[in-house]
């Protein structure tokens, strides 16, 4: 390993796939914390879903949601429930969407899962079960949402740190939404940040063979 | 929402990207179970593991790692701790890959998020924080993983039916890699299942306007 295996990010392509967009989704792209004055429109959302939805997930169960975040009014009662550091860029991006996971996600089941007739009836009596396999697999998915997001030309700024029980309490009352993590997004202006890129493990580091 | 939203997989794609690779990684893409046999390459494996590497992850925590089964006897320890209806699935692959998440991921902040130089320190002695933000990151990375495999031409069968705590002390004992999902690997044969395509939910059954 090699201080520009941890640092360069142009040292490996993905063989066998559109090295432009790899450049997009993974290699060029930054955490946008600076974006330029423009709407994303709703149709756009809806595009980027529509193709991240086919992303697997156990069973089908496909349990993210998203709360689109865009009023002044919306914008300041999320703001108040997230970390400090967080409060101004909620305000100020182009759009703000809460992902969150739906602990009721079994109630699709029959549709989503036809080949396992019983899995939404065998998971009602067993919350605590659901709850845990809807964060997991919102997680996932929200993985595939930022790669989709990145690939229509967008820029994103994750962030978790907020009172997630207080974003719940203040959106998501009577549902079985969770909050897990909130996304600003927009076109982001020029590369969307100033901070110096940070490195990633290598493959040596993060991998072992059995 | 008409029939045709939940199950026509082109019914939109991305505006914006290549439309071939959205539809090799997300429209046209199957969870593969039938696999050519062919060998994957590690080089392959790190060279997707290159690119994605790249997402955003919470403080740059990056905490997912990959445990590479490949030797019988490899795959033999690991199938005895999966689901009956996933154990010929791990014998049978090209590769199979343990994606986990490390509780010790703060070791590596000094280096991988230097803009907070303490926040390693502060995560010491926090067990429990740190293996929810492990998990969490991690099943996160794990759809950029999902993503890079896919977009690299390869088919991928993810599983979390398992005794993941067997795993744990089956691979992991005296470290603090956690078993997340089991993913086989390798060129699909054909489509790589015959299971008709699955529904998704629309756009406008998993959002809502704030």
């Amino acid at each position: 390993m090699t201080t520009s295996d941890l640092i360069d990010p142009t040292a490996s392509l993905l063989p066998g796939a559109d090295t432009a967009l790899a450049d997009l989704v993974f290699h060029g792209a930054r955490t946008v914390g600076r974006f330029v004055d423009d709407t994303v429109p709703d149709d756009l959302l809806q595009a980027v879903h529509d193709t991240v939805r086919w992303g697997p997930t156990a069973n089908n169960s496909g349990p993210m949601r998203v709360l689109v975040v865009r009023s002044p009014e919306a914008r300041t009662r999320l703001a108040a429930h997230m970390a400090e550091f967080n409060r101004d860029r909620v305000l100020a991006a182009p759009v703000t969407l809460v992902v969150a996971a739906d602990t009721d996600f079994h109630l699709h089941l029959p549709v989503l899962a036809p080949h396992t007739p019983t899995a939404g009836d065998s998971l009602a009596g067993v919350p605590d079960v659901r709850e845990r396999m809807a964060r997991e697999n919102a997680w996932l998915q929200t993985g595939y949402l930022v790669v989709g997001l990145r690939a229509a030309g967008l820029g994103v700024g994750p962030m978790t740190g907020m009172d997630a029980a207080g974003v719940d309490a203040e959106f998501f009352a009577g549902t079985g939404w969770r909050a897990l993590s909130v996304l600003n997004v927009g076109w982001p202006d020029g590369e969307g940040t100033d901070r110096p890129r940070a490195p990633r493990l290598t493959w040596e580091q993060v991998s072992r063979e059995a």
